[in-house]
């Protein structure tokens, strides 16, 4: 069998891993992934063959899972949170259309948006938008329109790559967007190092999220206009009519 | 000690839980949730008391919750998916500002959002908005407005509850929207019964999906015009240039 699973291992403690995503570690042969990654799960799958790249290199990392798989090894590629969402699920499949004799399976898991959201109450509970401020790949004029139309319809939103440090100020200028639409009072929240060490969260105002600095193992959300915070945690209620 | 733990169970199959979700179920005294959702976890806990309601009893079930804690038991209240997409997160704290004594927190889980595209193939990997078309608590004027900007801010677009007895035609007219904006040769997908028995899954263009009839356990995919399909998968390329 040549197989490839793709694999969301959550935000980072182990316990936040399905049963599912546990059961491929186990039984695969090489676990591959960015290096970060491969810590986090090393010490959980320790007689498993190891294989990490380093960020920016996933065509490569791609590739070299696909030449493992080829040779009959099942093969796991590891991803943070849901291997969908920002990850290497979709690249996957298209460095595969060099493979057609490996099969591949994604393995979803716990993005950031649910791990943080359970951090800080329930701020997503309706409708929501998920953005990433990172313009590598996208053009800025691109996200801004996102963040733009996201804000006017009042819709909650959850910030991905919130920050780097060729771009401190991006949180800063989406919040600006968002402040045409949205009231400077509007709930927010951000939560750091999700299920990792040193995990700490903040509920703050849209005003004051303006003037934060986040780092880049930061997730942001802004709440809609009915959001609300009930005993120090985030509460977006579900509708807009009272049961 | 009081204490309910709120407890996304993902779609529906065992192994798609968390650990953390499965010692919980494990270690808790009572299970309440909807009648559904017992029957789906009940023969993996089998030793557990099991207190159902049905749906559209929400909160109720919430106070039954707090009544058991207030007595000292480890409640957990299960939820499909994650409790914090559409689920009861929200209400559980809402209801809780009644029974200060007792802790709350929430298990996330894996939504369908994330179970549906890890079987469609890689739909969300870039900017998406998940849209509720249930106008129950909500204004339709209001579902109308995000649809509307989502599609035309070109997010891939997640609906739920697409679909119900009295409301057959709303996918139709959520199309007709989305189709001002995006091609009709977009791609889309729709997957039911995730992760259950009967699972089903299909890709198909807007047009297509304009004119497709879709139950209550299906998930509805929208692409964004970057979109295109793989050796069958819907892929989502994670940006605007190839790297
Ligand atoms: C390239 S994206 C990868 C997302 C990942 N695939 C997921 O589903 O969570 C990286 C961004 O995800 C968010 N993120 C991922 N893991 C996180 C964690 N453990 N704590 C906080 N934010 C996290 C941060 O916003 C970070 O900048
Ligand atoms: C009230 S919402 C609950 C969502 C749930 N909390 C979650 O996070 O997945 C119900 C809607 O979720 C979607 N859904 C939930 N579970 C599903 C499954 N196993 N298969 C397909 N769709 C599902 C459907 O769109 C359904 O109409």
């Amino acid at each position: 069998m040549n197989k490839i699973y793709v694999v969301g291992i959550g935000p980072g403690a182990y316990e936040q891993m399905t049963i599912q995503a546990v059961k491929v570690l186990e039984s695969c042969d090489v676990i591959v992934g960015y290096t970060v990654y491969v810590d986090l799960v090393k010490e959980h799958f320790a007689d498993k063959e190891f294989l990490t790249t380093p960020m920016k290199q996933e065509v490569k990392r791609c590739e070299l899972a696909f030449e493992e798989a080829k040779k009959g090894q099942i093969v796991a590629m590891i991803c943070s949170g849901d291997a969908g969402v920002y990850g290497m699920a979709g690249l996957i499949y298209e460095v595969g259309e060099a493979y057609p004799e490996v099969e591949v399976e994604i393995i979803p898991g716990i993005t950031a948006a649910l791990s943080g959201a359970s951090v800080l109450g329930a701020p997503l509970i309706h409708d929501f938008a998920v953005i990433s401020l990172s313009d590598l790949l996208t053009p800025w004029e691109k996200i801004e329109a996102r963040v733009r139309s996201a804000a006017e319809a009042d819709f909650s939103i959850c910030l991905y790559n919130p920050s780097s440090k060729k771009r401190a100020d991006y949180l800063m200028k989406a919040c600006d967007y968002m402040l045409e639409y949205k009231s400077p009072e509007t709930i927010c929240g951000i939560v750091r190092n999700i299920g990792r060490e040193g995990e700490e969260s903040e509920v703050l105002t849209l005003q004051q999220l303006r003037d934060t600095t986040v780092d880049m193992f930061t997730t942001v959300f802004i709440g809609n206009s009915q959001t609300k915070v009930v005993a120090g945690k985030i509460v977006t209620p579900r509708g807009y009519t009272v049961e």
